[in-house]
C-alpha cells in the first residue's frame, strides 16, 4: 500500500485530514485558497513540502473555477501572501509563492488573462510530480550514504516527527530514506518518536510504518537517548522545515535534543530535505523566527485535558539544530552534503529568496 | 496549601488516587496489603519513597486489624515479599522490607505475638515522620548548594517527572529543593517536563506548582534542550528511584537524555534522593534491572488510543544516568555529594542490602 495524502484531479483537490489519523481516514475537499489556508493553519495538512503543494493547489482550484477575473495578477499575489502567512516557519510555501509570483509577472507581460490562467495552473500542477521525484532521489542518496558508512548488513534508524507520504506529495524525505533502505532489504528496524505535543510520530509515522510494513517501534521522545545506548541505532535521520546557508536546520521541536544525544553517542545525524527547503538568504539559524503555538496543544489531547488547570505553557513548534551537530550530512535531491558544503552545492541551482 | 497525598490515622489509610489527578481529587481506602500492592502496581501511588511508605502502611493497617494471627513473622515476611514485587526498580520498598524483616525477627526473639505486633506497627508509623524530615533537609541542602554555585539573584530550575508531596510523604525531593528555593524567595521559574508516557509532570508537578504558587511553566520532554539554550536554566534537578555505589542513577525514563543535554549546555545536573534510595550493594548502573511497562501506557491516554493501531512499542519505565553526567551532585538528607564521594559519605549510615 502507498498512502495518497493529496488527491488532485484537474481542479478538484482533496486532502487526507491528518488531525483524524490514525483512527479515521477522511478526505476533506479544498475548494478555495481560504480552505487551503485553514487546512494548513489547523494542521489538517502538515510537513513543509506538503504545505507548499496544498497551498498552491488550492490556488489552482480557484483559478480553474474562474476566480480572479480580469485582475488575475493581484488575485494571485494576495492569495499567495495569505497562504504564506498560515505557517511562517516552513520555508517551502514562501519560496513557492515567490517563484510562482515571478513566473506570473513574467507571463503576464506576454499573455492575455486566460492564457496566463492556464500557465499558472500548469506551473502548479507540475509541483506534485517534481516533489515525488525529488523525494525518491533523497531516499536513494540517503540510503546509499548511510550504507556506505557502516559495515553492518542491516541498519537501525531513529526518526522524529513525520516526513513520509503524509508530509509530502509522496515517498517522503527522512522517511523516504527509510523507505529506500527497506526496499533494498537493509532496514533492520525503525524507531520513531511519538513527537509531542502533536504526536505526528505516534499518529502518522507509526501509521505509515504499519501500512508499508516497515519493522518499526514507537518510543516516547524521552526514550531516544536510551534507544541510542541500548538498541544499536545506526543513524538518526530527520526532516527539515528550513535549512539555512551555514547548515543550521529548523525542524520539529525535539530535533535539537536528538542531535545532542546522537553526538553524545557518536551516532551520525542526518537532515533529509529537498533543496526547496534550503534558504540561503539566511546566514545562520539565529535568523530563523520560531513559531509558538497555543498552549492547548500541549495541555489537551483530542480535546481532553491532560495537564493541571492553570499551569503556564511554553509551546515552540520548532527548534534550530546547529550545523555542528549535523554530523552525517544534509541529504538533498542533489546529493548528500556536509553543512559546510551546502551553500556551494546549491548555488546556481537555487535562486536566493 | 500543602497537599496531603497519604492520610494515615491509627489503622486507617487513604491515598490520593494519582491516576485521577489533576481532574479529580479522590482518596482511595487501603484496607490490606493486597490493596497496597494494587495501588502501587497500578500507579495510584508512585514515587519510590511514597511506594515504600504506602506499602508498609498497608501492612500496618492489616496488623492493627489483627491479621497474621499466631504466625505473625511468616505473615509479615509474605506480605513484604508481595509488596516488593509490585514495582521492582524502586529500591526503597525493598530496603524497607529488609529492614523491617530484620527488626521483626529480632523482636520476635523477646516478645510475644501481641507485643511484636505493636512493635512492628510502631516501626512503620515512624516512617512517615522520618520521610518528611529527610525531605526538608534535602530541600535545604539542595537550595543552598545551587545558590552558592551561581552569582544570580534568582534561580530557574528544570525538573522531570514528579518528586513532590505526591511522590513522598510530603515536601518532596527534587521538588523539595524547588520548594526551599521558593520559600527563600529565590525561585525565578520552574520548568517542568510533561514526562511521557505517564504525564506525571503535566498532571502532578504542574498540579503541585499551581497549588503551591510556584512560578512554573510546562514543556514537553522534547523541549528541554531548547529551554536550556533559550530560558536561562540555572540547574536541572531530578529525583531518583535508585542511586548505586558509583553514583549511577536510575530514574524516570528521559532523565538520561536531560543529563546529556545539561552537560552539552554546561548546566549543573543534580539528583535529589534520600539515602534510603541509595543502594551501595550494586557497583554500577549496569546492574540495575529496568522495568518495562505495557505498550498501552504509550499508545493511549485516559483509555483513548493516540497511536496507530498495530505499531510495536518499547516502554522502559526508567533509564540509568551515568555518574559522569551528574555534574551538580547528589543531594541527600546528609548533604550534597559528588558521585565519587557518595559511598564514603553514606558508609556507616546505611546497611548494605
Amino acid at each position: 500500500m502507498t498512502l495518497e495524502a493529496i488527491r488532485y484531479r484537474l481542479g478538484s483537490l482533496q486532502i487526507l485530514n491528518q488531525l483524524l489519523l490514525p483512527h479515521e481516514t477522511v478526505y476533506d475537499e479544498i475548494r478555495s485558497v481560504r480552505d487551503g489556508y485553514e487546512a494548513i493553519k489547523s494542521m489538517k495538512v502538515r510537513g513543509a513540502p506538503a504545505i507548499a503543494i496544498v497551498g498552491c493547489l488550492s490556488l489552482a482550484v480557484e483559478l480553474r473555477g474562474g476566480a480572479g477575473g480580469e485582475d488575475l495578477v493581484s488575485f494571485i499575489r494576495d492569495s499567495l501572501c495569505h497562504l504564506t502567512s498560515a505557517r511562517p516557519t516552513a520555508v517551502n510555501m514562501g519560496r513557492a509563492a515567490r517563484e510562482l509570483m515571478e513566473f506570473t509577472e513574467n507571463e503576464s507581460m506576454e499573455k492575455n488573462t486566460e492564457q496566463l490562467r492556464d500557465s499558472v495552473i500548469g506551473w502548479i500542477e507540475e509541483m506534485l510530480e517534481r516533489d515525488v521525484n525529488d523525494n525518491k532521489k533523497i531516499g536513494n542518496y540517503g540510503a546509499q550514504h548511510i550504507l556506505s558508512g557502516v559495515p553492518r548488513d542491516s541498519i537501525t534508524i531513529l526518526t522524529h516527527c513525520n516526513t513520509g507520504s503524509l508530509a509530502t506529495a509522496g515517498y517522503g524525505t527522512a522517511l523516504g530514506v527509510v523507505r529506500s533502505l527497506h526496499t533494498l532489504g537493509r532496514l533492520k528496524r525503525l524507531y520513531c518518536t511519538e513527537t509531542r505535543p502533536y504526536n505526528q510520530g505516534a499518529r502518522l509515522t507509526a501509521y505509515e510504518a504499519v501500512a508499508e510494513g516497515f519493522p518499526a517501534t514507537l518510543i516516547t521522545d524521552s526514550m531516544a537517548a536510551l534507544a541510542m545506548r541500548e538498541k544499536g541505532i545506526t543513524a538518526v535521520v530527520v526532516g527539515a522545515d528550513r535549512v539555512v546557508a551555514n547548515g543550521d536546520t529548523a525542524n520539529k521541536v525535539g530535533t535539537y535534543q536528538l542531535a545532542i544525544a546522537a553526538k553524545h553517542h557518536g551516532i551520525p545525524f542526518y537532515v533529509a530535505a529537498p533543496s526547496t527547503s534550503c534558504d540561503l538568504s539566511l546566514e545562520s539559524g539565529r535568523d530563523i523566527v520560531i513559531e509558538e503555538r497555543p498552549a492547548h496543544e500541549l495541555t489537551s489531547i483530542n480535546g481532553l485535558p491532560v495537564a493541571a488547570p492553570g499551569i503556564d505553557v511554553w509551546n515552540p513548534a520548532f527548534d534550530v539544530t546547529p550545523h555542528q551537530l549535523i554530523t552525517g550530512g544534509i541529504i538533498t535531491e542533489l546529493g548528500v552534503f556536509l553543512p559546510s558544503e551546502l551553500q556551494a552545492a546549491l548555488t546556481g541551482r537555487l535562486t536566493a529568496l
